[in-house]
C-alpha cells in the first residue's frame, strides 16, 4: 500500500493545520468562510463508504472536533458538514462555518465567486489561534 | 419533550419512504436526481453535534445504508453526502447519487434548476424498489 499523498487540488487550495489520528486537517485558503478540510490519510479512498467501520467513527469524531474549533473560534450561525468530491476525488469532508452575513449565504460556498487568499501573517494569527484547540493532537 | 415532527418544508419536498431506527427516510421529489434525505427523529436538532454520540453513530449507520440503496439502484459516478440547513432549520442529511451526465454536474445539486416532481405512479415504482432493500426496518 503506498504512503496516503494530499490531492494536489487539496494540496493547493488549502494551509496545513494538523495531521489528527485518521485526517489532515486543512483550513481552505479563503478568507471569505472559515472552512476546514478533513482528509482521511489512508490510499485509494473515494467514498465515505470505501473507509473501515473503524476509520469512520474516528472521521465522524474528527468533523466534531473540527465543528467544535469552528464553533468556538467563530461563533457561527450554522454549519455546513459536506462531503461531495465530484472535483476532486480524493475523499475529503468540508467542515464551514456560515453566517447569516456571508458572501453565499443562504446558499452553498462552492462555486460562488472566487477565493480570497489569507494576506500572509494573516493565516499564521489564525493557526496559532487553531492549534492549542487541538492540543491533544501532534501537528505538522 | 415533544413528539418528533417533520419540517412542513421537508414534507413537501419529500416522499415518505421508511422509518429507520434514527431517522425518517425521505426521498427528494425530484426525477432529475435519485437523492434521500435521512431526518433524526428527535426534538429540536439542528447541528449533527447536537445529536448524543450514540445517536450520530447510529446515524452514520443509516447513511451508510442510503448510500447502499443509492449505489444498488443507480450505479452513481459519486454519492455526494451533506449537512446544510441554512434554508431548513431541522437537522436533515442529504444523500445523492450523481453522475457525470446529470444538469447539474459538476456542481452541487442545491440551488440548480427547478424540481421536477415524479409522475405519478413512477414514485411508487421507485418506492416498490427501494422498500426490499429497506427488509430490516419499518416502513410508513
Amino acid at each position: 500500500m503506498p504512503d496516503f499523498q494530499l490531492h494536489p487540488q487539496l494540496e493547493a487550495d488549502t494551509l496545513a493545520v494538523a495531521n489528527l489520528p485518521l485526517c489532515a486537517l486543512r483550513l481552505m485558503n479563503d478568507v471569505r468562510f472559515p472552512w476546514f478540510i478533513l482528509v482521511p490519510r489512508r490510499t485509494g479512498m473515494r467514498e465515505l463508504a470505501d473507509l473501515l467501520p473503524g476509520d469512520q467513527i474516528q472521521l465522524l469524531a474528527e468533523i466534531n472536533q473540527a465543528a467544535r474549533i469552528l464553533g468556538e473560534l467563530f461563533q457561527p450561525d450554522k454549519l455546513n458538514i459536506a462531503a461531495l468530491g465530484n472535483m476532486v476525488p480524493q475523499l475529503h469532508i468540508h467542515v464551514i462555518a456560515r453566517f447569516k452575513t456571508d458572501s453565499a449565504w443562504p446558499k452553498p460556498v462552492w462555486g460562488v465567486g472566487v477565493a480570497e487568499p489569507y494576506d500572509v501573517g494573516k493565516d499564521t494569527v489564525l493557526l496559532a489561534r487553531i492549534h492549542p484547540l487541538l492540543s491533544n493532537f501532534s501537528c505538522d
